[in-house]
């Protein structure tokens, strides 16, 4: 299986690289081929907080690719007007196995119609952008899978859902060899209290919450 | 605040960046300056599982900084054969407000004398190097603080005590608004049964188990 992960100028650095590793990580064990960076704009992007990276290839050149990976960050807001990246991102929609999203790397899926009738969830300061679109069921949650479109919400939340997807595909065992690998297990310490908020996402309203002890 | 963090060939990507992304959103908050890629070799660095990127400036050009950040990778163990690199470090361990390493980082902290005397952490398949080292006090949590040194388990493991250590230098309400940025409310999905093995750290051995009822 290969990977193609997306990059462009402004892209969120973690957003890109938490599912990167897992997938580095999966390709270490030969589970699939080594991922590739494929840029939307410029072959040496830099990232939302200065980073600078150097893509492997550019998308008008990249040959196929089983599974793409769309990280979020605001210069996903300025790519996305590029009708070429449009019709790539829409293309890959259509011949792809999988396409993943995380955070407002949403809006590009949305702008080539991938969320077009299916279930979807972004960052949650940005979930109105996808509640304006009616045909876009918005999920509250951390990660959604509906068909081949899966969508995370923001940042970090891209690692969830690509264990989610890495398990989906190669089993619950090799998910728990990557998730091993990268010791991928979080800390549960919330600062502050954010479950209080009456705008963020369903699920971090519901962190820490026990289950009714009958239904 | 001035952060830096250490780059090198063969850097476990995640290690980096999951640090890098946090410290990011505290300097968009104007908390902290922009944080700084210092290359301990190469300039344009390629990681352990590929992608590549562009240092902003190479150790022995690099300014002074408040906080020095060393990420992992099998790069490392080539790197700190370089005793100009392992002086670097360790006159950085002597004049910085804080020195953090995450998995394998902990190798190039332990070769700078950096270690001596402390309680530290590194990734769990790598704790045996630590123990090899009777001045160091072996700790199996996801992260450990001793002075101005904090060490952490694998690659994931950094972005925990990098919260940790927002919170402890800039308060409990600062490390809640970069975690509701980053929205890092991981799932605690388990995949199989690292708590069965024995060669795992303690913390992750005692995952899900329950405190005793009474003490």
């Amino acid at each position: 299986m290969k990977f193609q992960f997306v990059i462009f100028d402004g892209v969120e650095e973690l957003d890109l690289v938490g599912s990167w590793e897992l997938v580095g990580l999966l390709a270490a064990r030969k589970v699939c081929e080594p991922p590739e960076l494929v840029t939307l704009n410029e072959m040496t992007p830099r990232g939302e907080h200065g980073m600078r990276f150097i893509a492997d290839i550019h998308f008008k050149d990249a040959v196929p690719c089983d599974v793409l990976f769309i990280p979020g960050g605001s210069g996903g807001r300025i790519v996305m007007d590029d009708q070429e990246v449009v019709d790539y991102l829409r293309d890959k929609g259509r011949t792809c196995e999988a396409v993943l999203s995380v955070c407002t790397g949403s809006y590009l899926m949305q702008k080539a119609g991938l969320l077009k009738g299916r279930r979807a969830t972004t960052h949650w300061e940005h979930l109105h952008h996808l509640r304006d679109d009616p045909t876009i069921e918005v999920c509250e949650q951390r990660y959604v899978n509906d068909g081949n479109i899966w969508s995370s919400g923001g940042v970090s939340a891209g690692m969830d859902m690509m264990l989610a997807f890495i398990a989906s595909k190669f089993g619950e065992t090799v998910a728990a060899d990557v998730q091993l690998d990268a010791e991928y297990f979080p800390s549960d310490r919330i600062y502050g209290t954010p479950q209080e908020r009456s705008d963020v996402s369903e699920y971090i309203r519901n962190l820490g919450k026990k289950e009714p002890a009958s239904k």
